[in-house]
């Protein structure tokens, strides 16, 4: 039974990854089960063909659009750490909103939050000056958009002292540590591979605002939006199992700010 | 004398058009002599960086700034005509379009133009389906946007037909055929290159909106705006002989639609 | 039964086409089938990782490795013309070959072919100029490599020309026209969607050295390698059954110059 | 007076960084003064028309060419580090080598060595993993090039237990630390400014294998090549003047291995 003051958190999807002719996730299927889209802008994937059509399948979908801005490396679809100056980071995320932003309003809607993509997102987690950079690119476009950003981030306290709306991120198939960090991907437990013990984690997540870390203590994590990943062969479904179990918990899912 | 209207004409110069580690143009010296700069988006020059700085140094000069979109081709500098279709070019304009606003916008400022750069420009002026599309992209994104194309293109009947203001554009420094378009640069005539010439030209064209063309004849020719070549030896020293040739007759040097 | 004069053929694919995170086709699959392999060099599809692994794969297979030389274009897959000229077809077809020439030989195998990808092999079908430029590069990189090209098209001519051998291409899944070449996409009869169909083409090709045109006329047709597609669906089941037709007809699949 | 045994040192520059429309450095004014130069191969500089001219210049000089291979950067230069694996260090080596290779020996003249430029060069001497990749991607290209790194260097290393040649690179106007590596740039005295102090110091490296580091050791530093620098306003001079003084001390400017 939902408790009286009803829950609601966002789950978000990185879309519109196909390049050229190269295609990749299952774009209309995660939209059907998302709130939150987070588009590809053309420096990791994308490219502006494939940014319209998204930006249209999310509008059909009503699922908020935020721009998922990359460092420029198309071949290592922005993974790879480049040793970028915040000066850089400034103009290069500016542009890709501005660029998503295009389509959104061509399309007769508008941005809703700003996510940065692979490398760029782990960069700015740990590097409060490169954050800082990202945030003040955000809120100098619109100082209305969200800044999505790892739940007790840099990003995120950037976001904020920017006077930004930020959403705390969690992910319910990463292993946590007892800081709240991510478990860096080649230690044991930093993958959860088993879809029920991914949902039981996002649940305690959303109803709880907790974790429980790799080395068993309990964490309080601020889990604003639910990020599920948009590629491997089970991605649809276990968005889909996600977003019924939260339902069933009676917790409302919804893009942040958004009136559910 | 000049006549009692006042005549007023449009400086555009294209700017912004180095690239990372790569300089090109005296984009400073130019501001101070354009009324419009059409800034290169980073399709065929530009980068991020490169915009926001050249967008700041147009805001100083109180320059009037316009996209430079261009097809994809970094090292052509989107002189190489691509067999683009019209869907390919909407969104490549659109995505172009809105990268420059976002830098217009973070510096406080706003896009008053969009002009497509070389092989681009030179296809829409002939290709009308093409030309819509770019049209729409503009209109879609901004309708109150002016659109530059070269005078009596199908660039510029498409910018009418998508109830947007166009400038045409006229060259000082290139000849004419009787049927005012553009002599091709392999034919005899096709460059001025002597520069009393080409100002005589541009006066004829301001004044009285008249060209001679390369077989003598007198054409009728819409030039709301002038093109001046940042690149090249003299090109600075061009600009301002040119700027103060207009200014000497009693012509008012200014964006189309600005109020002088 | 074979003929006493047994006859050879060789039938090739495009491999190699993953970029980065990206996959395309099934290179494995079609590797066990096929005799020759054009791997993507970098222009328009394959990275450095993706062309040492598909060079690899192709060892393993004991298939003729040729480099897949393309326009510069990822986000078009090299498949949209564009104006360069033919010296920069020169350099570009020169600098891919060498980039491939240095996986085969790290690898310990050397090229075999050059083929021309997508809209530069069609612009060196019929462009006798384009055409002479890349055959000059092959020549000059390694005069005993075979080009690959279009039968009876400029570039097959400009191979000869450079005295380069050269290998005929035909397709089993493509209509030609009474003049031999091939009728366009846009036309009825371009494509043969039937497997059936397709399959009895490619043997009149590899038998006879004919081909019944969309017009009904019988057309003399050179057909030393015939290629087939690593995309679609049926893409890996096609190129088995035309490869057991071809055997139970006695046909030899070797690439061009191969003691089968 | 040049002593009996004849002192040999090289001097190598970065050429060919130009990059389409793009001008940079004067190659040909180099090129009459170097007895090496490092060709870039398109991945932070350079395309394959401007690889193939400078190429033809470099043999037109007779000045040793090497692969000056690098991240694949444009718009950083290559000068941004990027987190790439030792496979990609090695599949992206292994593909520039190739590319220069093929102009060079349709140019009738073959590689002499391979340096890393910028970010890479600068990973590659602290990276032991990293510089053993790029070892094995020169020594499984050919075993007989040389492979240039900075002096004491783990690249250096790397080289030698592949078994190749190397070149320990030093450098006339950069400041040198007490451990034999170069002052950071942001640190006091990482720069030599004065040119005659740039060239005394490269005179104490060729003449007695020694450097004063800033904090004023004499430190030993095995020095077979001088980087002289390709941009800024005295490149050309400064160049000039080491190679004057440097013959005039009796040395004998060559590439390694060249017969003097």
């Amino acid at each position: 039974m939902p408790s009286l003051a009803t829950k609601t958190i966002d789950i978000n999807c990185d879309l519109g990854e196909s390049f050229g002719a190269w295609h990749m996730g299952d774009d209309a299927a995660l939209l059907a089960v998302v709130s939150s889209a987070n588009i590809a802008c053309g420096f990791h994937a994308g490219d502006p063909d494939i940014m319209r059509r998204t930006v249209a399948l999310a509008v059909q979908h009503g699922v908020a659009i935020g721009a998922h801005v990359s460092l420029p490396d198309l071949q290592g679809f922005g993974r790879r750490e480049m040793a970028v100056t915040p000066a850089e980071a400034y103009a290069m995320t500016l542009y890709q909103i501005g660029a998503l932003h295009a389509f959104a309003h061509a399309a007769g809607t508008r941005l809703h939050h700003v996510k940065p993509h692979g490398a760029l997102y782990n960069m700015a987690a740990r590097d409060a000056r490169l954050a800082q950079s990202i945030a003040e690119a955000v809120r100098d476009f619109d100082a209305s958009l969200w800044l999505f950003g790892l739940a007790g981030s840099e990003l995120v306290d950037a976001g904020r002292n920017a006077g930004l709306q930020v959403a705390s991120e969690a992910f319910a198939d990463r292993g946590y540590r007892a800081d709240g960090s991510l478990q860096p991907r080649k230690e044991p437990g930093a993958l959860i591979t088993e879809s029920d013990e991914a949902i039981a984690q996002a649940m305690a997540m959303a109803r709880e605002g907790r974790v429980r870390a790799v080395d068993g203590n309990i964490v309080e994590l601020q889990a604003d939006t639910l990020c599920v990943h948009g590629d491997g062969a089970h991605a649809v479904a276990f968005a889909r199992n996600l977003h019924a179990a939260l339902e069933a918990a009676g917790i409302t899912i919804a893009a942040p700010g958004a009136n559910a």
